[in-house]
């Protein structure tokens, strides 16, 4: 089972998830897509890496501390591609993408301490 | 964006997920795993489509009725074997299998009265 | 295990995922790939289907058949949009959507003749 | 365009998801697969690492150098795991995973000696 500690993270990675797919159709939509190109490639990096964050978490994986460390560092990408842009959706994104960054990284601390 | 009344679908079934996940884990750590090898096979199958139906609703993705159609079978396949057994990690499943077939029926039939 | 026979349908499901994310990628970088939103999204689409499918015959999913189903209608639909374009990616992906589309809706009358 | 020469790392990641998930369906059907749980544990950690490798090269993501270096870490610890038992199942997995842990650490390391 997934430690009640643990499943704020768990929510924060499916959080991001969306929030990632959502930013890049949403950019897809806007005028001139060509200008959101990295930002759409780093949404679809990061949608993927919170997937196989929360799947590890909800499998008790023993490799979630290394899942979650890559998935802290795509998340900051993700949230510092975002944070150049004023639509809604890029910075929606970008608040999920710290918030799941910080609570990775808070769970791989925990788990380094509990060590 | 995906549509707020869809946003409880896709909810249902990232919840799915997790619970399907986390019954798989807990299968094999029961005495006999041997007798949960169907649940283990279905609770991965569910867990999967479930993931699809999720990521096609977080894209507005056009497969959003056939996915989520798919979906509410598979769920309800799922749920039919955890019924089947009193352990608690199969309860909770059973229940977000339902839920999110309830769901996923739900939005196959708004889709298609909106046609 | 796998079936060897449907092993040419799984490897059709894995070329057509890579295709797919290939295309999206190559779609991207084009000089206004605001052309190509549609494009992108189908990819999308497509490659999460076959993901799905080549992840379910690994399995030796009972859900293979209604899997193959879906796979092969987003992957014709993937193959209609591609064909619209003359790159060499949009080229390539179009191939890949029709071969797993057949792959798919083989093995879909193979398993219904043995029912 | 994925570059040519990283193709076969993207094959071997292929090869290596299905392994594990074959291996880990097929332990589920042994005698007694509560002797198999850590072996099923790992197929499954492995098999997901494998799929974000696959699908980060295709997409030419900007990362693919963390989530090799990840991947090559998953793939030897299910060979670890694997090698310990004499079924075919585990016998194929094990050489998958490692031939995909060589060809992520080559890749890591091709990319590494470019910058």
């Amino acid at each position: 089972m997934v430690d009640p500690e643990n499943y704020s993270c768990l929510e924060a990675c499916q959080a991001c998830q969306v929030a990632c797919l959502q930013c890049a159709a949403a950019c897809l939509e806007e005028e001139d897509p060509g200008t959101m190109k990295d930002c759409i490639k780093l949404d679809l990096d990061c949608a993927a890496v919170c997937a196989l964050a929360a799947e590890a978490m909800a499998r008790d994986s023993d490799f979630v501390l290394a899942v979650c460390a890559l998935c802290a560092d795509i998340c900051d990408a993700c949230a510092d591609e975002c944070e150049q842009y004023d639509m809604e959706h890029c910075e929606a994104c970008a608040e999920s993408c710290r918030r799941c960054a910080d609570a990775c990284r808070e769970m791989v601390g925990d788990v380094e301490e509990e060590d």
